[in-house]
């Protein structure tokens, strides 16, 4: 989901040549105030001399770094520590929590999620309207999307946050600001960030348009997984979401795989039998059929449009033994384990986490997930009693990774968010 | 397949921090020196003036590192050209033909493939020896190679070419320099790259030993595709090949994904049907039952281990529209279609490429793969019709992906392979 960017101009980052960025003094100390503001972040008490060790750089360049990123409000200084140098205090670093910040903002069927999260990825604001986007007009839906984000950046502004683009956070396949196919919600090629864009900025007349990007809403929600999910040292996942539909994302190295057109991870779609179910997707036998939320409640014969009191049920009922749904749900497990064990032989990531409803249905499904995986995946890397299968983190949503997506590229490039910078 | 290097102490790059490289005048030197040199490769005709251009520096500096490369044997000038420039002749740049080069050695089940690539990529030296590498040990396998690896060696030194590194192309899953399997030589757990690189060095006693590398042969055949298969601005793309079992490789904008262990692209079992034949790897209803070498011809009515062969004989029959034959085919194609519209869900890449035997084959293949993808894949952009789906290139063959994957490590860095570094 290629996440074009309306209402203003692009970023004035140097344009790489076709071989790469020309290495030149201005892109160095880019690079290098980027490094410097990364290695803060991360670090529990960062100071100038801790940070010149890390990053490589002298201390005499790290200061001189440091004092831009102070001057520019990125940085502040908090007291000063002994640790790490012998008996020489340093004084503490810490990224700014007032300031740049980033606005995320999840548009679901069910619910609409606002996020703002400062420099170091904290979730700051949040604002969440339970109401039903289904047969909604889009113009409809995008308006009051707007009036939620416009109410959370009155918040951020009393925090002194500066939010400096939004993301949009979308259920379904997204490409240069448009859903293409958004089967939940009813939408086909529903243009939706400028939209939104739109209809935001006629709500703040007075100040400067916002950036809007937009995405899938598996994209952020894996890469909140990624930043805050607590994965420790694993940097490449395969991320499914049980939701109506299923959706997936893949994150490699740390990075988000999209694809030639930004449509990679639709998992949802691939075929776990030849002669299955017919899907809506017009084709058949489609993982959506056996694992989705709807067969899964039918399966467990429960009201297939229960939603998340269904849920609910099916997990109360499991708990206490429930035949129908324990059958239910290790069926489900099998048609899961068949196009995870694919994918992973596509893949190879170090782990497989599961969101939506299959977070609380995991203790059910694990094990004829992991049966499938320990006989389909080639490598030998995927026992049943292995610790790759995991649930997704409840601090790890697709709003704040929305707006973490923000920071991140803030992060990458500060000088382009100093402020008077011309974004 | 990750590749570990025996034989050599690493590269003297520059150790990256964990933000990224530290940014220093050295490395933006050597960063630029392979700028220029990619640049020359890449240019037609080649001059100080274009690259600059091209690359975003001046002249001056294009012209001090157009210098070094010139003096370390990486380029070479000739003769004169007033192209682009108004009146004023400029000296044309080319890559050396000789000096710096790369050697890649595919053993496959029946041949080894010897091959010798310069900067430019052009194959230069090729021997190819079809013998039977079933049933013999490995020890004998690795003798035989490196003694036809030694062979072509010699001829590269005729030809005034200095390979600085071999790249082993093995069929099968390979880690660490160890094929942890490859069913089709009988191979489990054999290390590869360590026993190769000490026949060589036995065999070439006077030389310095030359640092070997390991890959699936399938990443190095995607890899040629990428670079001399003419696929023009297809940059992501899902590599099959079809030999006795399916293998297969992704490469997103124009990188190989590996995966977190090196294990990616193994399409051939992925689940096509959940009730399907029992496959060698324990599960069952695996692509490679249905669209496997072995398979197919059994389905055709032909002998199953009759290998290129029967290839050829079922190619005979289907184009002269033998039933069996069409109808073998069409149900293999189906197969892979259902895998392959999985696998492009799951990445979005451009196009899919077919090799091995599926090469001669697509011509009957392709409509059945063609209206699997048209209805499975989600996103729409992969019609029947469509050119997405496309027959690998003969020029394009894992030995010369092998060698040229040396050759672009030298183009990555050439400093660190300029005659007398210490690589």
């Amino acid at each position: 989901m290629n996440g074009n960017q309306s209402g203003s101009a692009r970023r004035g980052t140097a344009r790489p040549t076709p071989w790469g960025a020309k290495a030149d003094r201005e892109t160095v100390r880019r690079h290098n105030l980027s490094l410097v503001l990364r290695a803060v972040r991360d670090q529990v008490e960062a100071t100038r001399a801790g940070v010149a060790a890390r990053v490589g750089l002298t201390r005499a360049a790290v200061s001189s770094l440091v004092e831009q990123l102070l001057d520019s409000g990125f940085l502040s200084e908090s007291g000063k520590t002994f640790s790490g140098q012998a008996g020489r205090p340093g004084t503490v670093l810490k990224v700014a929590r007032t300031g740049v910040a980033g606005i995320g903002v999840e548009i679901n069927v069910d619910y609409v999620s606002v996020c703002v999260v400062d420099l170091a990825g904290t979730d700051r604001v949040r604002l969440v309207e339970h109401l039903d986007n289904r047969g909604a007009a889009p113009a409809e839906v995008f308006g009051r999307a707007a009036r939620i984000t416009a109410r959370a950046l009155v918040s951020a502004t009393e925090q002194e946050l500066r939010p400096v683009g939004a993301q949009l956070a979308l259920p379904g396949l997204v490409a240069a600001g448009t859903v293409l196919q958004a089967p939940n919600l009813g939408w086909t090629a529903v243009p939706a960030q400028a939209p939104f864009a739109e209809a935001l900025a006629a709500l703040r007349a007075d100040e400067p348009p916002l950036p809007v990007r937009s995405d899938n809403e598996a994209n952020l929600a894996a890469l909140a997984e990624l930043w805050f999910g607590g994965l420790g040292d694993i940097r490449s996942f395969l991320y499914l979401t049980g939701e109506i539909g299923v959706g997936g994302a893949l994150v490699l190295d740390g990075e988000l795989l999209r694809g030639a057109n930004g449509f990679a991870g639709e998992i949802g779609h691939v075929s776990v039998s030849d002669d299955g179910p017919r899907c809506r997707c017009g084709s058949h036998g489609c993982l959506e059929q056996y694992a989705g939320q709807s067969a899964l409640l039918r399966a467990a014969g429960l009201d297939e449009d229960s939603g998340a009191a269904g849920v609910a049920e099916l997990e109360r009922r499991a708990g206490a033994g429930d035949d129908g749904a324990l059958t239910a749900l290790s069926g489900a497990g099998r048609a899961l384990g068949r196009a995870l064990s694919g994918a992973v032989n596509l893949f190879d990531p170090d782990a497989v986490v599961l969101g939506g409803i299959y977070r609380p249905l995991l203790p059910w499904l694990a094990a004829s997930v992991g049966a499938e995986l320990e006989i389909r995946v080639v490598s030998g890397l995927w026992p049943a009693a292995g610790a790759r299968l995991k649930a997704s983190s409840p601090a790890a949503d697709a709003a704040r990774g929305a707006a973490a997506l923000v920071v991140q590229g803030v992060l990458a490039d500060p000088v382009a968010y100093a402020p008077g910078a011309p974004h």
